[in-house]
């Protein structure tokens, strides 16, 4: 039981959201999503400090990735750039998620409470990346905007991304979307 | 009690803010702000379907109102265009509530069914925005980013306008962050 398991993280978040589709969130237990994955509430408790969490773990790398793709830009690169590359490091985290992201939407839109937490960890990314960018020499302001609009080009190409037939990458379709926003932008 | 109050409405509005302020959302009652109002819970319910709502009043009309300037903005606007003139509409109704604009978003954030119920609203927009930009002939995408870009630049500015010591109007600060955001994707 208290044995090292390889992949036991995973074999319990690919439980917890077939679990919750079935049955809904609220219904299931921490319990009956261990025993799903043959795993105890033990282990379970190694790797999530409960069901919510189980929802949103990567969410702190994703926002470590992103921050740190902007720190890692060239001193050349423009702010616009710095968005680019954010954007490129949240692509490889989603692709490694996708088969889940479609479920993991609908789940989180069914509860107020995933809701809430997703916002949270949404302006938390927001917040952390501004703070990046200013920390780059944007100004107040100009931090702001640009992390929010990070953020736009995410979750509109999040939303495209997980719905596409073609299942093109995410770096593809929120490329296209920083092209078209730059298209809107500049023909004010 | 019955009769009509000319001034109702706001005065419960002030007497609701003031209340949550000094003793908190959750602990002040309907009755508590009709008291202080000098009116009858009869008379909150005949203008607020809840104590929540208070705080709420107004955004279908500023939803309203940033829809229309979609809708009524030139044959030749740009998308950004359309943009600045939801902004302007949204200038005009926020104006009108400076004063508790503080008060409010400081009672907002202390709750968390205050806060969803925020980003229900904001979404709302969102979306009867991106509805609106679609009518006047954007793409589905482009419809989408230049929604969230508006609220981006609403938001932005909303936080920059409530603490701005100047007081400069919120249609100064909403350009100027709408001229930045430009800037911002020109020099991608």
């Amino acid at each position: 039981m208290g044995r090292w398991q390889p992949d036991a993280r995973a074999r319990l978040q690919a439980a917890a959201l077939a679990l919750y589709g079935e049955r809904g969130y609220e219904e299931t237990t921490v319990a009956e999503i261990a025993e799903r994955a043959g795993l105890t509430k033990r282990t379970f408790f190694r790797y999530f400090p409960d069901k919510r969490e189980v929802l949103f773990w990567g969410s702190e790398l994703l926002e470590q990735q992103m921050v740190a793709a902007i720190e890692a830009a060239p001193a050349s690169a423009s702010v616009l750039g710095m968005i680019g590359a954010a954007l490129d490091a949240a692509a490889g985290r989603f692709e490694e998620v996708r088969e889940f992201a479609s479920l993991r939407r609908r789940i989180i839109a069914s509860s107020p409470e995933l809701r809430e937490r997703e916002l949270i960890k949404a302006a938390s990314l927001v917040a952390a990346m501004a703070e990046a960018l200013r920390k780059r020499g944007c100004g107040d302001t100009a931090a702001d905007l640009a992390a929010w609009t990070c953020a736009t080009v995410m979750h509109v190409a999040f939303e495209q991304w997980v719905d596409d037939p073609d299942q093109a990458p995410f770096q593809q379709i929120a490329r296209d979307a920083l092209a078209q926003l730059r298209e809107i932008t500049a023909a004010g």
